[in-house]
């Protein structure tokens, strides 16, 4: 059954920026210079990397993923977090109220980020099409089994459906790590 | 069913010397300083720690476990492997051939250690009495469930028996962060 092997994607730390965060960091008026369009359609790696300076630790160069988005948003994994000396939840994308903090530093200055840092909960994308087909639907969690050495099965994967995303399986590198995954890797919804 | 739960037992990264490497690292004569005892009886956490030397990075102050042993041994996650450059295999405990190599820096010396660097493939120590009564024998592969948000299933965790074995589940810390567990969690064996 193809149709329920999903790919990988695996997203090391990375932020998303506001607008008016963007010039903070990179001068007024800054716009993002593209390099790499990533697995949905219409998002990309940009050029601009970011430092994340922590309580413990300062991680250098974050790439910054585009377009700009209505609110920063900061995604690190566990063990960044702890490099960094700061204990972020797992969240959803976009759902940021009360999450943590921190220090944004850019060419051109520096932000406190009052929240916005969240450990990306494992989520599926999948276009509209796509969920009909799975009899999936948005905002249901499955569970995605990948085999060889380091199998495991993946609980809880939030599933997230629009007309506007394709397939693809976003996990970050301590996921990737523990299941022994690379890029581009197939698993398989076993619901 | 309280015989299937199994509390987890975090490994950082670590090392295992030889009393030849101990002795080129730390001087000739030296001996392990126990400082903390591990779940399993008789090993301990040393106070000497040893600096990893990759091919991109070296890792510093990295603890030493003892007692020693017949071979030198170093366990990493695949984190710390991308860290320093090197690719190291997931073995089973003292399966070292062919594996990859690394320099060690201690207070006295260096070793270029031509294999010995492995992930540890995760595994469930078990003392005799509690493998008979869970029906699992040495060097079966059984699966291990833990709930919570980043809920997962572990495939192939790897039984080992000893009557010199105290029941733990290890894991490293790639493995832990991706399921969202701290040291005394505990998981449930579902085969």
């Amino acid at each position: 059954m193809t149709e329920n092997l999903v790919p990988v994607g695996i997203y090391n730390r990375h932020l998303h920026l506001s607008q008016a965060d963007l010039e903070l960091l990179f001068g007024a008026g800054h716009q993002l210079t593209p390099t790499k369009p990533l697995s949905q359609p219409g998002q990309y790696a940009a050029e601009e990397v970011v430092n994340l300076i922590g309580f413990k630790n300062t991680i250098k160069k974050v790439r910054v993923l585009g377009p700009v988005r209505e609110k920063t948003q900061v995604e690190i994994s566990r063990t960044d977090s702890f490099m960094l000396g700061i204990n972020p939840s797992v969240r959803d994308s976009g759902d940021l109220n009360g999450t943590t903090g921190i220090i944004l530093e850019g060419p051109k200055g520096q932000i406190e980020l009052k929240e916005g840092v969240i450990i990306a909960q494992r989520h599926l994308h999948l276009h509209t099409d796509e969920a009909a087909q799975l009899d999936v639907v948005d905002k249901q969690l499955i569970a995605v089994k990948f085999s060889g050495e380091r199998g495991l099965i993946f609980d809880r994967v939030l599933v997230r459906v629009n007309p506007k995303f394709a397939k693809d399986l976003h996990i970050d590198t301590d996921e990737a790590n523990a299941a022994g995954l690379v890029n581009g890797a197939f698993g398989e919804i076993v619901k």
